[in-house]
């Protein structure tokens, strides 16, 4: 189904999102069942995506890559995720990482890490997430980051930390000494992955989103240079980055449940009862249970699709409002189709031969990823209510 | 919200949809509530679309109307139904009929039938609903149509004979001879309202959609001119004007429903409460539901605008598909909107000062209108699953 | 199906309801689309129900009342409202009425208050609610109650006024003092409705529940005797007597909703559709949405049955989370019944000379009183999770 | 909160329930993650069960088993479930047949298989899916038993061949002679574990109850003597013993979503967040989704218990809707509550250290055990239309 979508983007962009679709179709998908059993990163997967330029997606042009805007881009990471949840989802992650550093970076470090994306196929994690945080509160981080001789020290202890295994450079969402008054104390390290002092549980066993590898590490007295900090703090905020994580969350999820869906669709056409001698398709139960996930797949899709061409002249608390749509819609949608896809598969839909309960299992790991579906509904409807807010209680 | 809706409207569109809005602001919705109380047609408000030429939206713009296309006209009524339920329906009702006189009429017809709307403001209906049966069964017409002498005898009963009051004419849905081979035998005859043997029980008191005023009305031996018949026997079949009916009811749903939760929205930011002396909107709970409902009414809409921009290309099958989706999205949304949207406001949702309760009753009404949404969802499921079907089950 | 629900109810208790049933059938059921047109409170079913004793429902046998228990009651006003939702619904607020004099009255107070029901067959009203304050927010009464030399005198406005054409007396929630620390300041004060001071603004047209006519009340300088006061401040608060509301309202829901099913069932079964003359009640769509309707009714009446059973075991804060349990599923199940069985019924469902959209219109109405609910998932999961709490957020 | 549950137990049914409470605490639930991540039968919680007697559940007192009744023995297997799914599922399974062989066997077959499980713990699977064949269409059985000199021959091909690892006997679904006729063709045999032409492809991977190993098997020129077939051809039909399995099947999904909840509300009166340094428990947003999960989830067990109160006097027909009914609703109940259960927790909802996410895969695949939810709720709705019919469409 999602051929059809994206119905707007031109020839060009198109060509890309084809792209998208012909090296997951080949290299992509086939390897999705093993990582996922393995739960090791994609890392052929990666090479694959690095050799056609998506590795590059959110580098701009200047700089050699594809520079995608975010259309485009969303199509590309659903593409993905449509044959391999975890690589669709690792790269977003990447892809995001890069768009920090366009926004606060230096020209150097422009220069430097975009190089080695485009040129050495390196990946770029994002590790925020801590242990005695909740985001659907209030959104704080406890890891903090100190002035020092040299440069700066980061300590700090992070979850849900990706691609552990297998990425270059970490991107630490740090506190500024510490600070409470996240607003302005905010501030983003890029750690490379053999730096002395960052030390994994090792541990990732998981639902799903088994091949992100994203371990609880910890961060002692780990040393960074100046020219490894991205902006001032406080500068990551307002800036209309952070929203593109759940923007790109909306196009992974619909992703993986077309996938599943579309599966589910074929495996009705052809599989066969008796006595009557008659494909399953053609029961209307089954017709109705298809088309009411089609319905509520698409919607989910066009809203994500608007929400996606409306970005760039979005400000930063739209882009909250435009994402927390996207991602509200898309959780939904994609937890309801992968949930009944099996059921209209039956006994056999539980089967690991099948795709379509690792798109269950994705789909119900991914989708817990911050913003919170509360949160979310908040900041659409403070946005309606004219109380204007962005999508995270930030310090008091 | 519905301000922002139908975004890809050319500059020369959105003057008609604003004119629409200026209209319905201003006239039609300020009378409904009164004709919804007293269950009479919105004549008033018929006059007012016709000076600003509305009546005229489904007349080409070779005999003098607008000629809109499909979103534009989507817009038109859905901006009418956001302020008058009925005048919304009957508008569509009548453009429906018009669109069948430009598929299947003479020249003659065209000009004689579009210049009573145009110069005369006259109104059309159009009567298929029958006691004996249930288009989610088998689509079936028993009103019989037979050749006589002086031309044709119609001979039946129709249900839910919308503007019984106040049309000029009404399209009756004949089956030629009697006959149940109904793809064959589905003839429309246009029937003055003042003609012999046309007699209305007059009764219609409902739920909702009270000001359509659609009793029960009996045909017998009502004579009709050669000119007076719509093509040829089967001819309204296959020519993609039935499935207007649903896609214009998605409009009209979603308009009713975003009055509604504008309405909603707007009390919840002038309710005031003590001892706390704010605004409920600052209830997280209270945004959680207005960000739900938006977000929901936006995804039907999302569909609905993109099923109307592909009208012009789709052939009847795929027409038949577009407006399933947008009409079985639209159901679903409106019926939870405005049901959820009276339990937000509150006791005070119920009373009849405000619009809340009129938008539930009207959109819990004309949601009964064909296809149901079983059928809906079959019709879909099909389309997906490669067994391709229209919207209704013909003869067999 | 309510004829099979309350199965454990002894024989004794069995009759009881089965007089109710009696009562409805003939008496009640015939007259409730006149009152609910004529939007007058129910006077003719109140004498049939004096007649048959069920007005003494509440009051405790050693007064000449039935003293119901719990479950008994519950059956006979979920049996009554099946018939007529404002019947059933006023005698609940009347019984609920009699539970305070119960609870709080003197020996006195007590013969003389029941001596008027049971002789006299009069009706008492409860008026609570009040234009500034939200019970989803803190619970807070404005209405003063103040010390003067011959008593007390009231000041206060009051919305909702149930009964306010038909009752004798109304239990007005009133603050000693005007105090906003509630917990040690509600007060009950028992109005004749002739007294000086009272005065309704009349108006009360609303979607549904009309014939419980509820206007605004402004009481000015209303004086009451040291006799006309229910217990000390505070004296309502913590006796497990509020909690009785909402348990009720879970019985009418779903007599209510069980009405509308019944008829729709029934509907089913009767409409036989051409060509393939059968009835609709052989189409497999009907009966899964048959199916699933009974089903969520059915557990939502168990649940309340359950709640019911426990209710004289129950402590005060118990009594809150049994009744969220019983309110919260009837709501969900009420409201979901009534609207989806017009759609089972189709067009016709609309029509106001079935049951159906009353049932709707009643539903929709009458839970929108308190407890919202949100209110009431908060109470049942403070429970569960161990942080007790009633029903209302009392004070600060 | 299943403690709560079952309250009209008698003391004596409490005590068994509560001795499957104790060894499932001590003994099943702490094996139940090895278990499922192995895909082994669970031999060892097997032998417990035994030890306490409850591997003869459902064989006669006269036979030296505990002969539990409805109520108690759906107790007993939900209680085991909470803990560990697989063992839960397994004993139900096992107890099912042995209801068969008390329905249809021999005295003589009664002795010595009763003797088996009583005195040596022996298991018994049921095999009755196949590859081509669907029960949401009609009732078929392929697998061919044909009488020969010295018994019976059986050929055929089972799906889902659960136990096929760790159990002694496994009860066939057989067609006589391969007649389409089930209802009058149906007949069971049970055959040893170890009787040549039994042959298992040892394939299990799926998604959840892991440890029930189901594999396909082939029966091929399997010899059965007469004392070896249960009953003569159509005799499983109408005897009330089929429906069973449904009824069983929401007790396990009830026990498992409980057990998830009873996880869920004690992590969030557990988890302490920043700044606030409060549990999470005190969110109203968290005390919401419990309060709303609780609701639900005691709905159906309300339904459930009062379905297994009824089973002695109902005849198979009824029982086919009491355990669709109590099926369909465990099943919206478990699939919701174990999905949600995940969002509660948060990011390590999908962490394999917690029991949130097998709940979640346990149910998934367990509810798409036989029937359907379409058949339940055409079941259902069957029986309140007057349309008496089975659980299963037999033959035509």
């Amino acid at each position: 189904m999602i051929a059809r979508a994206w119905r707007r983007l031109s020839p060009a962009q198109r060509a890309i999102v084809e792209r998208a679709e012909r090296v997951t179709a080949e290299e992509v998908a086939p390897r999705a069942a093993e990582y996922d059993a393995a739960a090791v990163n994609p890392v052929e997967s990666w090479r694959a995506l690095w050799r056609e330029g998506l590795l590059a997606s959110a580098v701009p042009r200047a700089y050699g890559g594809l520079g995608l805007d975010m259309p485009t881009y969303a199509a590309v990471i659903g593409t993905i995720a449509r044959g391999c949840s975890s690589t669709g989802m690792t790269l977003h992650m990447h892809s995001t990482v890069l768009r920090f550093i366009d926004a606060l970076g230096t020209e150097a470090q422009k220069r430097r890490y975009f190089r080695e994306v485009v040129e050495h196929g390196k990946l770029f994690g994002s590790w925020g997430s801590e242990p005695a945080v909740s985001q659907s509160f209030t959104f704080l981080v406890e890891t903090a980051i100190r002035k020092n001789a040299g440069g700066h020290v980061i300590d700090g202890v992070k979850y849900f930390c990706t691609m552990a295994q297998g990425a270059s450079y970490y991107m630490i969402w740090c506190a500024r000494d510490g600070s409470s008054d996240i607003a302005k104390a905010l501030q983003l390290a890029l750690v490379p992955s053999d730096r002395a002092g960052v030390n994994s549980d090792g541990k990732w066993n998981t639902l799903g989103m088994r091949a992100t590898f994203s371990p609880t590490v910890t961060l002692a007295d780990v040393h960074v240079g100046d020219d490894e900090v991205l902006g001032p703090p406080g500068g990551p905020m307002g800036i209309g980055v952070i929203e593109v994580f759940a923007l790109g969350y909306a196009a992974i999820y619909l992703g993986i449940a077309d996938g599943a869906l579309t599966f589910a669709a074929d495996y009705a056409t052809k599989r066969v009862v008796r006595p009557e001698n008659i494909a399953v398709a053609h029961d209307p139960a089954v017709q109705r249970h298809v088309g009411e996930l089609v319905a509520h797949l698409e919607a989910a899709q066009h809203v994500l699709e608007r929400c996606a061409e409306q970005w760039d002249v979005a400000d930063a608390p739209l882009r909250g409002v435009l994402s927390s749509k996207a991602k509200y819609l898309a959780t939904e949608a994609a937890l309801h189709v992968t949930s009944r896809v099996i059921q209209l598969v039956g006994g056999r839909g539980a089967y690991k031969d099948y795709p379509a309960e690792r798109a269950l299992r994705d789909v119900r790991t991914a989708t817990l990823m911050s913003p919170t579906v509360d949160r979310m509904m908040e900041t659409i409807g403070k946005h309606v209510l004219g109380l204007g807010a962005g999508m995270f209680n930030v310090g008091r």
